[in-house]
């Protein structure tokens, strides 16, 4: 980082839970960024960005907040329905982007995105895979690449969040897209850089409802199970939950011909053990914000180096449409019971 | 154990690997055994049993043995497709039967045991399923009827073998049914016993060939994915693997609406841990015979106990001719590529 | 194991918990042996082995035991006061000897029986350091002799016993030697293996009574910890407890220039974790029977085939002298409160 | 973190390796905190700080810093030697204080820098123990206080550095105090602060050089182990070492009456772990900046949010005192061979 550089100048859309925590890193902790802008629907959410984080330049509509000319980049970390269209429009508008996951929740959106990033190609537009920039799934990556496992060939994967006794992703089940999109994209974006990026070929998935009958409604579960088969050969199985009773679950297995490589076995929040007449326990991770903490930090880094244009960032919308794609048609296979192309 | 009481006298048909283990467990180490005949096709096979485990009763065919009117029990440990049969015939001809799994690679075959076992209740029948003989097996068990998870609802399993790169099992292929019956069954059986043996309604599978294309000829893969589904909306995936570097893994995790419960994650041959310049490693199992030597000793020895009439098994031939069942279905879906019912 | 020699011909002096264990080995899994006799000094002992095991020669007495001509071998799990004598006597008799661990709690009864084995250099004299008989240890042994870990200079070794909240050991203690006689001789035994035995030089230890303030009149503790110099360099350093919460610890690093081993980190009982509200936990051993009891049977048949002189046996009486002097210094040390001298 | 507050104006000294990365967390992401002014003797050191991270007020002189009146406090990085004689002056330019341990090495000059501290009331005075401000020796210590393990009695802990080759720690040796006070001294603390600062009264050490005979001629050795006893029966026990050969590690053992917690077993970098051939393995830490990276973070936030009334710190320059007091016993028990008093 050269200190002496003007800052990226950068407009935060969307202040809730994960809103916050992009602001507040921004802000505080990102180097080379300045948090200049923040645009929320509420009062309260603008309040909370003057107060807290000293932003002057507030917002209650995207649109305004584009035309602020002194911003160079927008985070996007707004409603999914409205990823694709604000996205579009923010690169229209000259800005570089950064855009809390999925892309969008069908693959027409997606592709309109990408059309646009196209014509606009000097600017960074990059959709938040946050495992990406793990520093466990680098160095399982990088295993990879270093021939450690041989070929690689299959990927399981699972995501699973401690069960919410309130069922607040029950109300949010309409507009989420269903557990694969929201869970396990990010399995499916995972499988496919550990793989190579193998076209996805047919998918075919299964689920129950455990503890949240509320889903059925919407015909969402809150377990599911998945298999894809890409072309070649390779073949990914995932698994999402809604309801573990321990904590949170992100953990991936890449098997190869000379051996496999694993992320996140055991969920262990810290480096304590308790031993007592129950035996010897460690407590797990509460969320995925406790396991992706760092990761947050270092996906937010990355997206404002590479809008200096100090580091390239691999990941593309290309790919971001591809998990969208999978996780399209493992969507529909949980509807129709069948196995679907993709 | 009663040491006054006689001893179970046992034959044996089958003297390969898996039939040397138990007949040298049955003749030195079965509490209430005696192993009192052995029959082999190969004279090899026999001077083994006498200058080994001192057997003197000695028959090259399974019905001479059968006519021995001192043995009490056989034990089959012969090839799969003589399983049904030698079974029928032990039974009819009064023995109690302990038959290495599978009981048939087909559903209409485990029947007919069914129905000939059904006119001899006085008689053991146990089908070698080692898993459910296993401490740490019967522990998760345990817990699960404590409630400990809540009410089970998912399992996930898998059975990996270390690669052989001789490919021996490729020979094997043609009879052995599959890597869904020679492996997954084990996995099939224990899903089976942990959520309550539910009714299995549907299957998919799919697999791919990952370094053994002598495979392909039978249709059978190196690698192989299921998932099933079960009535009441239980589900089980399945793993299934002939080609790990590092070792044997039976694992299971078991899913709750409390909790979750799982056997055998990391493989670990022992209680060694290595730290060198590569970092902290253990060495992992070898194969399902390191792993379950002890279950191999329990299993017999509920046998010999159950003929002595000591001890219940729970174990049922409608248990092993369901594993079938459902190893048939998935099995036809990984040739299929669709969903089957079951 | 040659199924035609005759088998060997043991009696056991001593029917405890320990007695009974090394009784029912040699009776039904011990290979090439024979249980031919059984002393014990009540009834109820020897009504129990001839109703559990089907002994036949029955003694009160073990001089009387001795004159038994049919045996070929005894096994000493008497009080450890007696240990001494009793191999001296037995060795003196024409017996091999299987003896429980510590030889003695004084050096000089230690010296006085080596020079008795030496004079009857034909006969087997085992005392039962099980730890060199179990297969992890046995792993590390074999790890280091192929330079895993360079030269070892180093052993960090603990065991740890869960508390007996009836305090069963404090009414044992006057005549137990003291914590280091009792836990830690295994612990200065494996050092000394796995160290390639040095000449142990000088010790100091501490301790404290953490739960059984009735061990303080025979100047006792419930954990001790000491520190031993051997000659050239090499240390070890102990930790023995009486007080755990959550189970058995045997626990043992050895460090080396180039890296180190471990065995029992963990103290799993079994294959089988439990994830639920508090975490992700399994259980630990309950007792060294747990820990050791494969390692149990493996001692009494390596003994055995020593005893028919199939197989050598590396421990020796010299091995089982210095541990205890080793643990006798460190024991002076905990009472003087200075270094001693070994 | 008010964020309308006015910053800490901080001036860091010392620009070696540790004052480096505090210097750039000053700089970057330490919230309410702002890096203006740094001091080292070379100019290289001084260039690094202008160019890398814009710091403007530049000093090779200490007590030339000292009179920059614009400064809140200084950040103390120097060589140990200067630690003392340092923080006295900059509590007497009325500056807070944040030193990095320890204190210093004799316990006369500890107590001048409590004496002057308690002249200046209202200033902060922060020894850098970072194991205190690492959130998994945090939980432990609040299991502690909870109750989870009864009343704690016994620690045992350890500091072990990968191996240098280079022995660039050999240089160090003469002025480094020895192994004791260079690496034991976290580990004291820990215990001190674990066992609620019982006060120490006698102990032992013991060592040995496996792999730096350079260390002999000033008494030091390369790996140290030592035993502490307290007034009211807790014991501490430690083990230093130079020459790990897998990396870092930080682990430490607290066990209480009703169970024990531990921190650090393992030592794993990451989340990852490779099955290959050789087994099942992870990467462990390479050195205290790769364990401690988020601990420093934590333990500049907290000595800056308490300059800026915002939150106290529990850990006082008596802590300091007594880690450095059982040090110097610890470290001339390892020359005279015996038990030291406190």
């Amino acid at each position: 980082m050269n200190a002496s550089a003007a800052p990226l100048r950068v407009g935060i859309a969307g202040l809730g839970r994960m809103g916050r925590h992009h602001a507040r890193a921004l802000a505080t902790r990102t180097p080379g960024a300045q948090l200049a802008a923040a645009c929320g629907p509420t009062a309260d959410e603008r309040d909370w960005a003057r107060r807290e984080l000293g932003v002057e330049a507030l917002y209650d509509d995207f649109a305004a907040m584009l035309r602020d000319a002194r911003l160079d980049a927008v985070a996007i970390v707004s409603p999914t329905t409205l990823h694709a269209e604000q996205t579009i429009a923010a690169l229209e508008a000259g800005k570089h982007v950064f855009l809390e996951k999925p892309l969008a929740l069908d693959v027409a959106s997606c592709e309109r995105v990408v059309a646009v990033a196209e014509r606009h190609p000097a600017q960074v537009a990059l959709v938040g895979f946050v495992r990406r920039f793990d520093a466990s799934y680098q160095q399982a990556k990088a295993d990879i690449d270093a021939g450690l496992i041989g070929r690689p060939f299959l990927v399981r994967s699972q995501t699973g969040d401690m069960n919410d006794p309130d069922g607040f992703f029950v109300r949010f089940a309409p507009t989420s897209g269903g557990i694969f999109h929201d869970c396990s994209v990010h399995d499916i974006d995972i499988a496919r850089w550990m793989l190579g990026a193998p076209k996805a070929e047919r998918a075919f998935a299964s689920g129950t409802i455990a503890l949240h009958p509320g889903l059925a409604q919407c015909g969402d579960v809150d377990n599911g199970l998945a298999i894809v088969e890409f072309e070649g050969g390779a073949r990914a199985m995932f698994y999402a939950s809604r309801t573990l009773a321990h904590g949170h679950e992100a953990i991936t297995e890449i098997v190869g011909t000379a051996g496999s490589v694993s992320v996140g076995v055991g969920s262990r929040r810290d480096r304590v053990k308790l031993s007592d007449r129950q035996g010897v326990r460690h407590v797990a991770l509460a969320d995925f914000h406790e396991r992706f903490r760092e990761a947050f930090d270092t996906e937010m880094a990355d997206f404002v180096a590479a809008c200096r244009g100090e580091k390239a960032v691999a990941l593309t919308l290309a790919d971001a449409t591809e998990a969208t794609r999978i996780a399209v048609a493992i969507t529909r296979s949980l509807k129709s019971g069948q196995v679907e192309t993709i």
